[in-house]
């Protein structure tokens, strides 16, 4: 294993003069762990970032631009990457780039880059098998699926949660946990699933009773995904709604708190009342209209939508005002799941007195699904179902995903670089409050706000430029969503670009 | 390469034989075609079928379904499969049966089960990178990313589409070009795509103008998918639709022809006539009250409604209703799509006198997406979007099968083996027509109706116990869905196999 150049340790010290320099309200003991890793934990990763081009993209990402813009509408393309060259954290894109990746594909990978256990993997013939036979998943399952469940998504389930269903994306994992969602309620108040004649012709063209008017009840600034149904609970930004129609289902407020946190108990625990508020309020209303609220769908932190979190106490009442309306709580784990807040589930961090209903999942999981507890699997076959249901294959990289996790001790890893991160944050912001502020998250799982949508604009491009990956969520957030073995080291040389960007604003 | 065994040519002389005992109207040109291949297109593939257990599923695969239904709903497992001893056209089940397969999971296997070529693939080392590194496709795709496009999905795109948008899956297929339709729709209405305040406004609480009333035209009997969008576009089973929510669109019959065609050509076109008729109905009926058809949806063959096909006269029209009316014409091609039909698309069999606007797939083409006209390009980024976009190593693997399609010239065996299997049904259906009529398919894409629902299960059912693995649809369909290396002999079997099945019941 390489170890840590001059380079590093000279921005370890740099960052433990400037935490020193901070509010006092920092503590140092995290660079003083002996947990403290200074080996990277992928072997032959680079020692930090190197641009190589004036400007980014460079020449030949804006010639690919050019011929993929004749086939495919690319005005989201950001940068060609050479995923062979790329490692570990760091990402090299195809003007030979090299980044530091804080953003790391949406957040979608757990491990970073060609790391050596997944590349292994593929040594093995029948997984090699298995790249290329994908199955019907919820007709004929391969001989091993039973157990690499089991050893894979069962093993890292939510406490509580004991039945699984895959899918192949997240926003399939949310349109089948509302359908989920629907059909419990449904039974709920039919008291059992003996289908109606009625209810069997009137689905089929759309009408009631087969097809109910039933609603889920959804936050502003919600991210739940782009097909019609996410759509209709998705709040984040008009551009990904726009034109398409929608569902009038109840939008409640997500709680937007004042930062930092210590300061402003008061104000937001009073946010937090009127939003449980307007939830209830929005459940009777539409209940009362003839659109009972079957479901409460949330992010446990709303990422797209900017980074808000919400607190313990405000979830904790959320579920109770499920349970006491006998709709179903439904957390979507998306983006918040696999580790990256410190633990598997971000929704472990609330002391919820029980499990939620549906957790569903995508991203760093591989695979899209979702878990639900017991009452919610469905009394008939194919009521939902598909012809993949998700794929083996991924399975097998996450079953191998979590053995790392487990050995490597990452969400351990996770929560200690978080503090690092946070801390070196929370420092700059007090150094540069003109620039940025409401440092927010949890684990590596952290957000902050440029004084503006132009300021964060341009402190994630100047990043870019400087060879940190990051992005940006919400209307002026800069978003971290760095992989599981983002280290300490790591997080000295974001903090570094940062200051450096900061400094120069 | 093997040679037939004895079994295969007594097969073939069998069938001969048969084809001469029928109506008459068939010819055998096809039997002493010199193109007739003998040999396996995949090295090593069994001879035939070989059942071990004396029920299907065997104990094996009941004490697996056991396992799987703790942790995951499983009432529609039908078998569980080794996929690492499936080869070529047959799957091996977990108690060692050995099936014929003419059903591909859900048609899903373009070269069957570890075809060589693909295993191969894995040998190069970049290849095995796909695999595992996942790219935010919509942003940071690869450097291959414009070529590897050009070389598969550009490379088989129907005539007259050059824009290609690619998906996980069929429905986020439909989905996200239900949404391509309506931003269209809206755009031209407008007549630019300036937003106004209100309408970026009043679309994030899903609300006119912003959130539009607009509706999608589909037929019943069509499946499009499950997701909500889809789901309210899909009335083929009610068991897919019950109990969730759905918008009010309007929804046509598809002609539903008699049998044989050449004997009821009236009728048909009398049906066609009809069906248009109340197309065009619909349309005038919805834009009356204010919910504008922005879109009409269909299948070339209606495939999960029961295999029922329409004319080219009933295409040629509705492409022309869709045009007159302003309303956007896409076609689904997610099951027909890839080559079973004898063309890499079915909708190119109908004469279309210009290509309709959108082109949906999955399924075969392994990855989902969408073709459609430059017209349709969204005009700013991330409307259609979502992390993963589809995914690389489903295209390079595309790639590949393509080359393979070409190299062994597999459409023009699927049109030559379709045939053979359209002769040899019919003439079981002039021989036992008591047990199945309406025998109809282009290429190997075919289907032919038990004479009610219990007479298709028994005939499915009978088939699997055989060692033949076809699949059902509709009401009283047996649909084939062979791989496109499905051969003649291969089609004896079958053929063989449901005579001695038909001869039983």
């Amino acid at each position: 294993m390489r170890m840590l150049g001059r380079h590093m340790v000279s921005g370890l010290q740099r960052h433990a003069s400037r935490t020193l320099a901070g509010t006092g309200v920092k503590n140092q003991t995290t660079l003083a762990s002996p947990d403290l890793k200074v080996e990277s934990l992928v072997p032959g990763e680079p020692s930090g970032p190197r641009m190589v081009t004036d400007s980014i993209p460079g020449p030949v990402s804006q010639s690919r631009l050019k011929d993929l813009n004749q086939i495919q509408p690319s005005q989201s393309i950001q940068l060609f990457l050479d995923y062979d060259r790329s490692l570990g954290n760091y990402i090299v894109d195809v003007d030979g780039n090299q980044l530091l990746d804080v953003y790391t594909q949406i957040s979608s990978m757990p491990l970073g880059y060609n790391h050596p256990n997944l590349l292994k993997l593929l040594d093995d013939p029948s997984i090699v098998k298995a790249f290329i036979n994908r199955p019907a998943l919820g007709a004929f399952p391969g001989a091993d699926w039973p157990e690499r469940l089991s050893n894979s998504l069962m093993a890292v389930a939510p406490p509580g949660l004991k039945t699984i269903t895959t899918m192949a994306c997240g926003s399939c994992s949310n349109e089948n946990a509302y359908k989920q969602i629907f059909m419990w309620y449904r039974s709920k108040q039919r008291g059992h699933d003996n289908f109606s004649q009625e209810e069997l012709d009137s689905c089929m063209i759309n009408q009631e009773p087969g097809s109910p008017q039933l609603s889920l009840l959804s936050f502003h600034g919600a991210f739940h995904g782009r097909t019609m149904g996410c759509l209709t609970t998705t709040h984040s930004k008009a551009i990904h709604k726009l034109d398409v129609p929608a569902m009038d289902w109840p939008i409640a407020r997500f709680p937007l708190y004042k930062y930092p946190l210590e300061e402003h108990t008061r104000e937001n625990q009073e946010e937090d009342r009127k939003c449980l508020e307007e939830v209830e309020d929005l459940i009777h209303q539409y209940n009362a209209k003839g659109m009972p609220v079957a479901g409460i769908v949330i992010e446990p932190i709303q990422a797209e939508g900017g980074d808000n979190h919400g607190s313990n106490e405000f979830f904790q009442q959320l579920q109770a005002i499920a349970k006491r309306n006998g709709a179903a709580f439904l957390i979507d784990e998306v983006q918040t799941g696999g580790g990256p807040t410190g633990k598997y589930w971000c929704h472990e961090h609330f002391d919820l007195p029980e499990a939620p209903d549906i957790v569903t999942f995508s991203k760093k999981m591989l695979t899209g699904g979702y878990y639900m507890k017991d009452e919610f699997r469905p009394s008939h076959g194919y009521r939902i179902y598909n012809t993949w249901m998700g794929e083996p294959s991924k399975i097998i990289v996450l079953e191998e995903v979590i053995k790392v996790v487990k050995r490597d001790n990452l969400l351990e890893n996770t929560k200690n670089v978080g503090e690092i991160l946070m801390q070196g944050i929370h420092a700059l912001e007090d150094k540069y409050p003109q620039h940025i502020n409401s440092t927010r998250g949890k684990g590596t799982f952290i957000a902050f706000n440029g004084k503006d949508p132009a300021t964060r604009d341009k402190i994630v491009g100047n990043l870019k430029a400087a060879g940190i990956h990051s992005g940006g969520c919400g209307e002026q957030a800069v978003r971290l969503r760095p992989a599981l073995i983002f280290q300490p080291h790591h997080a000295e040389i974001f903090l570094d670009k940062l200051e450096t960007v900061l400094g120069q604003l």
